[in-house]
């Protein structure tokens, strides 16, 4: 599996001139190599040439974890009294390297960084090997898929356990709190992003940030929450009715329930992203919220839980077996309250599945 | 007090012949706005000039959150179908600039953003305000200090709901849930890193990660961990033995517990700060741990959880009144385990202040 996408950034240097690739974004990293570890002040980093093996540069004492990840290939291991630069330096020098080009991560990579790699190859231009790694991890492997599948598992998981702590006399904090508390005991150590539970006008903030504000009963309570599981992402929302809710709240919430399952039809092979923001936004405009859905209908999702494909309104790409996306409509009224609701969704030989799977329809809690 | 320290910055840039800083680095905006925003796709960045105001460029959808923030100066705000550079461009023209350089952050501005600096100031060069903006935010204020001492408050509360959830049967995991859930309930959004709770062998692996590994008796139990409050961070360890340990546990706990103290008592304003190092490393060498202490004494603590001072042995640098740090020695022997006692530390006018303060006795859980 390693190999072959190495292979693909072979390939794609030869074609590109390129004498190496420089990869150090946490997504690409764990890509191409197995091994994940959360960005430090330490350099982490891969090259890949065209013929030549790839090396991985990283401290000595994460040399074992790297091997555990599984890579097989030479690692240039340092000591912080080391400048791994020098080792560096020394170990390219024995290599034969065709190609002219640096490849690099442009929108992740610092100036700093690029100057020590100007430094290295004082004659080479740079290029940009972004786009070729995010259309590298476009479409999922079986292998891939079992893992987010499990991932929504969890994510539907921590809807249920956010239900259920609903009450007056608790804050949204204290609901968060007992979300990833029972995510924590299940060994997920790190949630795909800062977990949302907004209630009442919060909830109408696509920006908004849980508090200590306690839940009220007439309110919208939104859940957005995710895990990640083995490098993998999964992202769900859902928005819930926290005692009786007016007529005006349960049309919005109708109006994005149809919205979402009307997109979620269009899901299958051959479809053009642009047209499942479009279906959406016209379901939303006809019932009247146009203007309360500002952001697209969803992203891709994998080692990013924001990641290609991008499901915008001229996004002219089409869709194919193995993406995994998100479908997540909203409508956001200012102090009436905001409902989204959104699945991860794997396009397949038959059309698509949901990998997400708790209830959407609409919930009182009494 | 933003604006003094805005015009740090401007005088700096008259010094450094700059037409401006582009600054976009979480902490160094915080620092310079008072707004602190999480890193996205999206750009968010301040523009300080020699003599013009500062502006500071975000999302249209952020710009109340900014103002909230107590941002006074004008703001570039841009929607989503628009390109902000564009309007940058346009801004910036209106000008009187004067000076060559434009100053940015080298280690963390990417490339990308780098070229459209690049094309709004073509003949501009590139200098590094880093080193400035790290040692602007060295010496605390009674307004920062008075929150890092809240913050520091909440880390021994973390370690206390740590250390009463220690019980056989439970995992790692289970007990950093039960602290994480509890900081929570107090309104407590985010750590200051992830959060660590190491038994056993692990505690002797410095970049062990908590596990579904069952707690068991003669262990030790790490705890590391810390908030963030208002935009500040806490850190604190502490080394617990869960049921009675061996009298070579106990040597090394007494070691490193001497270290510390020893080490602390040597703080004060005026005192080298590679002497602090070097009295830890000393303590332990003499006690025969010398090799199972592989990292600095400490660093610097406050809107970042690591930032200047470093604490390392070649450091000649003196301590001054207002600057806040951890002092944390560790002795890590394999199967045996690990111990790190690690308090965050005020110097002040009369020598220093412990801010975290949860017992540093050896505990013994039964």
């Amino acid at each position: 599996m390693l190999e072959e996408r190495l292979q693909t950034i072979q390939t794609w240097l030869k074609n590109e001139n390129g004498a190496y690739a420089f990869i150090q974004g946490k997504a690409n990293l764990f890509y191409l190599t197995g091994f994940r570890c959360e960005p430090h002040e330490r350099l982490v980093s891969l090259f890949v040439f065209q013929k030549e093996e790839p090396i991985l540069v990283c401290p000595n004492m994460e040399k074992d974890l790297v091997r555990q990840a599984g890579w097989k290939y030479h690692i240039i291991g340092y000591s912080d009294h080391e400048n791994p630069w020098d080792l560096i330096s020394k170990y390219v020098a024995t290599l034969n390297i065709n190609g002219h080009n640096i490849a690099i991560e442009k929108s992740l990579l610092s100036v700093a960084r690029a100057e020590q790699l100007k430094e290295l190859s004082p004659e080479a231009d740079f290029i940009c090997c972004e786009t070729r790694l995010m259309n590298l991890r476009l479409i999922k492997s079986d292998e891939e898929i079992a893992i987010l599948r499990e991932a929504a598992k969890l994510a539907d998981y921590g809807v249920e356990v956010g239900v259920h702590a609903l009450s007056t006399g608790r804050t949204e904090m204290d609901v968060l709190a007992m979300i990833e508390y029972e995510l924590k005991r299940k060994g997920i150590a790190e949630m795909s992003f800062g977990t949302l539970v907004l209630s009442g006008e919060q909830s109408a903030n696509p920006h908004g940030k849980p508090s200590m504000k306690h839940l009220q009963k007439g309110e919208f309570v939104l859940f957005d929450l995710g895990v990640v599981l083995d490098g993998y992402c999964s992202d769900i929302t859902r928005t819930i009715a926290f005692g009786q809710i007016t007529e005006e709240q349960q049309h919005i919430y109708n109006t994005v329930l149809q919205a979402q399952m009307e997109t979620l039809k269009l899901c299958q092979a051959g479809t053009v992203l642009g047209d499942l923001d479009r279906k959406a936004r016209s379901i939303i405009t006809d019932a009247g919220y146009g203007s309360y859905f500002p952001h697209r209908i969803g992203h891709g999702l994998g080692t990013e839980v924001h990641e290609l494909p991008s499901l915008n309104e001229t996004n002219k790409d089409q869709l194919q077996i193995g993406m995994t996306f998100t479908i997540e409509p909203g409508i956001y009224v200012p102090t009436t309250g905001g409902v989204r609701i959104e699945d991860d969704v794997l396009i397949t030989t038959d059309g698509y599945e949901c990998l997400t799977q708790f209830s959407k329809e609409l919930q009182i809690i009494k």
